[in-house]
């Protein structure tokens, strides 16, 4: 969205970038510009010295940092905390780091479930996943929405539609297609500077909220609008948010994601196939308005090139659906595929 | 569950005895006593005089009066708003009785969207539709749950999923079957006296409480568990809360709730045929577990008795399973199709 004010980030992700996906997603697709990274065990080097896959443009790189003092040098206006820590709730040292950043006039960014605004009394904080204090239930709106609306699905969660939704929209910004992107993640929040983690809304107003995100999108009248999806129609925990993310953003087309685990998911729940998951996912969404799966996002990451080639080759024959992994090879197939649908 | 303190209700009803749907929830199945209905435009009747069809057990009736002092001295423990207002927020002269009946002594119970314990500082209040304030996430645990598990599901929402359910309890009581209600809704939390309105819960949690509550009413050990649904898959508004309710609770078979309402529904979206949402349920479900339709709930309120039983036979025949209205004749056909699968 346009005429947001624009931030300059200082990055938290102390002893950990290279496992920080937070920091990852706004160093490789943030509209907002990240000034430094606070990692003392990398400082000196750079991020595209460090992450050399990472930054698609040389113009993103940014400097890595030992301490809070070096970053304020370069000028940032907010701290966000770029890594989820293992239990839960953020180590001491990290939250004096905040204290110091906010005491600095910086504006605490987190987009954990630990919100930090009831943590700093006075401070300027954007708890991502606060949703906003009035929700509206999906009213129907969301169907006469102009641009053609793409919604990302997956055979589980964390299997990376937001990096897919992404990819997808820096590949159609490329080729000169408007675009708008609509976050309902924390990191997709982040990235783009406004949306809702629609996990951390009531139940009954998911579909709304999900209307009302894609009704804002159209606003700007892209030519495409496109969706992050969250967790899986197949996941015990989180399919209600899916499906209610699937019926209230109004999708026109989805697209699929998938990748070579077929280990037991979540409670030992196994993942369904690409060829079963595209199916229910379009009859489930016929319910409320029909989206067919145009294509399928394979997410190779750790696969050899080979390996890669093989597994697309596969999905594609089993699902018969344009496949292609947007992050090692390119979203030129799935971006085709939306805009023939 | 046992062991709850009872309540004796006075029931808020004024001018609107006769369409307060949580009102006749609880005059028909509360586990809880109502010593008075207040609707001044019926004062001096009984509700069985009032509503010759609602009460099953003449030893439900109750006294319907024009004052609060008058069902003051009926000795109630707690007054229970008994209708929702059309406005979303009780109107003032409503809000002026139940703070006489705080003061009096009297709990306060609702199941309104408007909370009213912050209505009323200091009063005893139970606002139903209160998620718990700690709620996990599912785990996985509700798939070795004991005994038996049937959940109600439905063409649509307000389609008489917890009548279906009430009075499929009903029966295997009479039948000398153990059971445990699992309410989900505001009208069947008042009902049982315990419980979750799901819709209420932050959606990341909907499919953990749900099956809290299964765990729960487990732990009885009775011969059977009936999940009260909500929603519907096909609902654009709520079908996320359906969803995560179906996955969260483990079904082990479902009762397909229908009507023979075949106008568009919510926001214009037609309601699925029972057929194909049979089947439909049945596909999603065991993307988790496998749960099958085995029962058909027909809701031919309005319908003559020629009527309804011509709809009744028509879903049997399209559906090929067991169908009947447990409200209008006998739950016993849906009985026995739970109790064989």
């Amino acid at each position: 969205m346009s005429g947001l004010p624009r931030r300059r980030y200082a990055i938290l992700a102390e002893g950990r970038l290279h496992e920080a996906k937070t920091a990852h997603g706004v160093l490789r697709y943030g509209k907002d510009e990240v000034v430094a990274v606070l990692d003392s065990t990398l400082a000196g080097e750079s991020v595209a010295g460090a992450m050399p896959d990472l930054l698609p443009d040389p113009g993103r790189d940014a400097p890595i940092v030992a301490t809070l003092q070096e970053a304020l040098a370069h000028g940032p206006t907010s701290v966000l905390v770029g890594v989820a820590p293992a239990g839960g709730r953020l180590p001491g040292e990290w939250m004096e780091t905040l204290r110091e950043a906010s005491e600095a006039g910086l504006e605490i960014v987190g987009g954990l479930h630990q919100r930090l605004g009831p943590e700093f009394p006075g401070a300027k904080v954007w708890d991502v996943r606060e949703p906003p204090s009035e929700v509206p239930i999906f009213s129907g709106e969301g169907f006469a929405v102009g641009p053609k609306v793409a919604l990302t699905v997956g055979t589980d969660a964390a299997i990376g539609k937001m990096t897919a939704t992404l990819e997808l929209e820096r590949t159609a910004r490329a080729a000169g297609i408007t675009t708008a992107f609509v976050p309902t993640g924390q990191t997709g929040v982040i990235v783009a500077g406004w949306g809702v983690c629609v996990d951390a809304v009531v139940s009954d107003f998911v579909a709304g909220v999900s209307e009302m995100l894609v009704l804002q999108a159209a606003k700007s009248s892209p030519d495409l609008i496109l969706v992050e999806g969250q967790g899986s129609l197949a996941h015990p925990a989180y399919s209600g948010v899916t499906l209610g993310l699937l019926h209230g953003s109004c999708p026109d087309c989805l697209i699929l994601c998938v990748s070579p685990d077929d280990t037991p998911g979540y409670a030992g729940v196994p993942r369904p196939s690409p060829a079963r998951a595209a199916r229910l996912y379009e009859e489930v969404a016929a319910l409320v308005k029909p989206a067919p799966v145009v294509a399928v996002s394979a997410n190779t990451r750790g696969l050899t090139n080979g390996e890669a080639q093989a597994f697309v080759g596969k999905i594609a024959y089993e699902t018969g659906l344009p496949t292609a992994d947007p992050f090692r090879d390119s979203a030129d197939p799935i971006l085709e595929a939306v805009l023939g649908s």
